[in-house]
């Protein structure tokens, strides 16, 4: 008999971190555990009072080491699983998140010098503070015509990498000028465990605009920009792009001894956390959708053809799987919009009944929505409580619903939302299959997909393809170990290729939400009304959210 | 010294018929007594068990007789006024809201062969059975382009005298030729007390087609909807209009009785209850506008032109005060859109906070929206939830709410819908500008007008005109009483007309809404925002509210 053997997969969020074993040759999850970061997302102030600007928001990068030092001998322990027996390591975390490093690998942060100085900390993602600086990498990337500008639906977003960096060199020169790399943090953790410095094609690709055969940016888009950014990649960045599914290296003495793992152990190359869900769910090949369903969705694609096309997220070659290009799309507000509809709108008669049978909200207001028929409400929305991502990459977009009577209910306008999300859904997959790029699966993760069976069959029936559930709750940490296995390789124990270890590792539920012929025919009638509207009032014909917007800007 | 001279106005509502006591002199509303109907309104069943179809609303005629029987004796009783001082009465009803008699008065549903018989009794003004009828006779006159259609908007509605009087004949013929008039409510009430069979100007003009100059519609037209119609006005009508402000009569031997006053006492030719507002808030000439606003507004006005304009609800000669064109507009929702929203949109929290301060829902909730500036939500809605009644004049048309975010919260959308409802009225205000009847002035009567200062002053900065309040509470048996005064005439210590009646006895508030020009011209650029969406979603550029209605109807 052969002993079995593990991956831990490690994934850092916005408010913890939480690390899954797993076996090697099943996928079972034998063990987890979570940390709440102890710095939390620092929105206010850094840790020694000093404040912080409008829409910033920081992590502190010691957060991420007491994730390993905890939570790893964590799942050992309770799967009474031997360091000796884990054969490698995977990394995930939002993106781009991103901090200044010393020479050697130091946070800025880290040194008395710079502890005071909130450039010093780690930017999240939604650290949004640098938006007018993206705002004029977009002006100057569309002046100049940039080719990469197309590989991510022609808009820059303030949450990547570069529009933070800058920021550094416009607010804080010195310190600019004082770090020798601007790293994102999950290269930087696996840079603390194998000793070496990497940069991911997942987080180089989405959130750099670095691409496998243009590579970077040019040096005179940058001196566009902002003459001393002309030599920002060499200055700042100065590694060399690895693929994920290659291995990063194997843990250091040190690096064993942060997280109790055996040195040795193979470390993948770092992964981004909605991205490497996709093996977690057994996707190996094109046209196979992922959808992470929570607060809002991220969609990813993987295809053999590189098909360039507006509003898209991303496209990445080897930026998901290798040998594949890696297309991103995603919605602003999903789960999101629901939960503002029940903080917002629900009456209090509503709530007492809930309460009084002893059901969650939206429990309860499922039970009354799913008892409506598909155009029972005369009701329609558009999903744009949050802006649009995809297909319209406007985030001066905002929500609408028409339809109301006085007869109206608030489980026909809580079913409206979720329909629009829907419909949000088939456009996306619309825009992708009229670009080229055919999606013949549809899989879904995330909260809502694992917690609201409503929700799913309105999916299938608007978007009428069956939908695959994942069966993993933690599919980013799952993800993450089978980067870890293929990072040991099958000599190990683990896999040669990511492809394989997704074949045996990663999981769907057997349920299958499958279309109701009867509804999606109703719902096509209603989609087609849905798309009238987003493009009267997506694509410029009447630009009246902006005007309000401009507006509401103008009074406050 | 003489004696005060007083006049009673009688109103009679959808659930009750109130009398008010006025002095004649000074317009002092000295007592009011109410009943309510013992009959209510019969929706279900006759009071003997006979069901009733959908859509069916009736009223007992003796209801009206015992709010007679009742009301008057209790305001002379309550004001210690000798019925010797009573020169003259009015009397106003809902409309068109009529019953089959025989030819003496006596109506068919006191008579044992037909108290079992539905189409017997009252049909009050909001009995829609008659729907389809109604929609018949619209496409018979636009067929036959009949000039009457003008003067109402280009739309019949099924709660007009004829759907209602043609249901009867599809349904019940014989109780059809039995009954020898089909007689207005308020028509037949002035008959029991003065004896006389009259027919006001205002009921036939507004709900009849009949027009000072034109008369009743042709029979040409009657034979084009049935046969057994073309003699209708001739048969069951056969009685010529009398212009409001003149006199029916004097109170008989019975109708004294009847009522508590004496035999000989002036008695004014019937009214609608929301025409005779007018002369209540001592309108007196053209281009002055009331609405009267509550959970519907409908707006009066008058002109010495006749401008015939679509989307207008009805235009009658000498049909408000003699001498003018009365027009008549409306807003179908007002008050119950702002019902529908507290009723169906208010979170738990907003109405346990409300509780904890002992404030009304609505109060509450203008506390807060009263702090938001014009444009600050940046929401826009269209004021729907219950059709178009005025301008577009379309009851397939449905509310819309545009502009939410995360941030959204209920205060804005509950100010969004007050805003919406108040471009709905510029909206009539400009059609009739832009129709060559000008609005110079601007009074509201009704609860809102009476309890919502906030509402009153966005109506003020939207619409840029002041706006004054109706000083009665109960403007339509205040108006009632000035027609009785001038049914008296100033022989009698009355009026000669209603002119000097109404500038004698109606009166508004010392109160002024002044717009504000800032907040104006805010609302300016949201009222063309507004003008946009009405005329895209109301003018047939994207009839998405109608499709969405009829996938409603579809699929129930």
């Amino acid at each position: 008999m052969v002993l079995a053997k593990y991956s831990v997969g490690v994934d850092f969020g916005t408010l913890s971190g939480r690390a899954v074993l797993v076996n090697v040759e099943t996928g079972a999850e034998c063990a987890s555990a979570v940390l709440d970061y102890p710095h939390a997302v620092m929105d206010r102030a850094l840790p020694d009072g000093t404040p912080l600007g409008l829409d910033w928001a920081l992590q502190h990068p010691a957060d991420y080491l007491e994730v390993l030092r905890t939570t790893i001998p964590k799942v050992l322990q309770l799967a009474e699983v031997s360091p000796s027996d884990v054969i490698g390591i995977g990394i995930d975390m939002t993106s781009s998140t991103a901090m200044p490093v010393y020479r050697d690998g130091t946070p800025l942060c880290f040194t008395e010098e710079y502890q005071s100085d909130p450039h010093a900390y780690v930017k999240l993602w939604k650290h949004h503070s640098p938006q007018k600086l993206a705002d004029r990498m977009n002006e100057v990337a569309n002046e100049r015509g940039e080719s990469f500008l197309k590989r991510y639906g022609g808009k820059i977003s303030s949450e990547w990498y570069f529009p933070k960096l800058w920021e550094i060199l416009m607010e804080d020169e010195p310190l600019y000028r004082r770090m020798d790399y601007y790293i994102e943090a999950v290269d930087w953790v696996i840079w603390q465990l194998c000793g070496e410095y990497t940069r991911s094609s997942c987080c180089a690709g989405y959130k750099a605009f670095w691409s496998k055969r243009e590579g970077y940016p040019s040096k005179a888009f940058f001196r566009a920009l902002d003459p001393r950014l002309e030599q920002v990649v060499e200055e700042k960045i100065a590694c060399p792009v690895s693929s994920i599914g290659q291995k990063a290296g194997e843990l250091t003495q040190s690096g064993a001894a942060l997280c109790g793992l055996l040195p040795g152990t193979a470390v993948a190359i770092a992964n981004v956390d909605a991205h490497v869900c996709v093996p977690a769910v057994g996707i190996t090949g094109a046209n196979q959708m992922l959808a992470i369903m929570g607060t809002s969705t991220c969609h990813v694609l993987l295809s053999k053809e590189e098909r360039v096309m507006p509003g898209i997220g991303g496209i990445v070659e080897d930026g998901v799987l290798p040998g594949f290009f890696g297309y991103e799309a995603g919605q602003s507000c999903v789960g999101d919009q629901f939960a503002w509809f029940v903080d917002n709108c629900l009456p209090a008669s509503y709530v007492e009944d809930a309460k009084q049978k002893h059901q969650n909200l939206h429990e309860y207001l499922r039970e009354k929505a799913q008892c409506l028929k598909p155009g029972e409400s005369g009701l329609l929305a558009l999903d744009w409580w949050n802006g649009n991502r995809s297909c319209l990459v406007d985030f001066d977009l905002t929500g609408m619903l028409l339809g109301m009577t006085l007869q109206t209910k608030p489980e026909e306008i809580y079913r409206a939302l979720i329909e629009s999300t829907a419909f949000g859904t088939r456009k996306i997959i619309d825009m992708f299959e009229e670009n080229g790029v055919p999606v013949d699966e549809f899989i879904a993760s995330g909260g809502i997909a694992q917690k609201d069976p409503m929700t799913m069959q309105i999916y299938a029936d608007v978007i009428r393809r069956p939908i695959r559930i994942a069966a993993s709750k933690q599919g980013p940490a799952l993800g993450s170990a089978i980067f870890g296995a293929v990072a040991a390789g099958a000599a190990r124990g683990g896999y040669d290729d990511p492809i394989a270890a997704a074949k045996a590792m990663g999981k769907v539920l057997d349920l299958v939400y499958e279309p109701n012929e009867e509804h999606a025919a109703i719902y096509d009638r209603l989609y087609a009304e849905y798309s009238i509207l987003h493009d009267y009032f997506g694509r410029g014909e009447n630009d009246v959210m902006k005007r309000l917007k401009a507006i509401k800007a103008e009074v406050q």
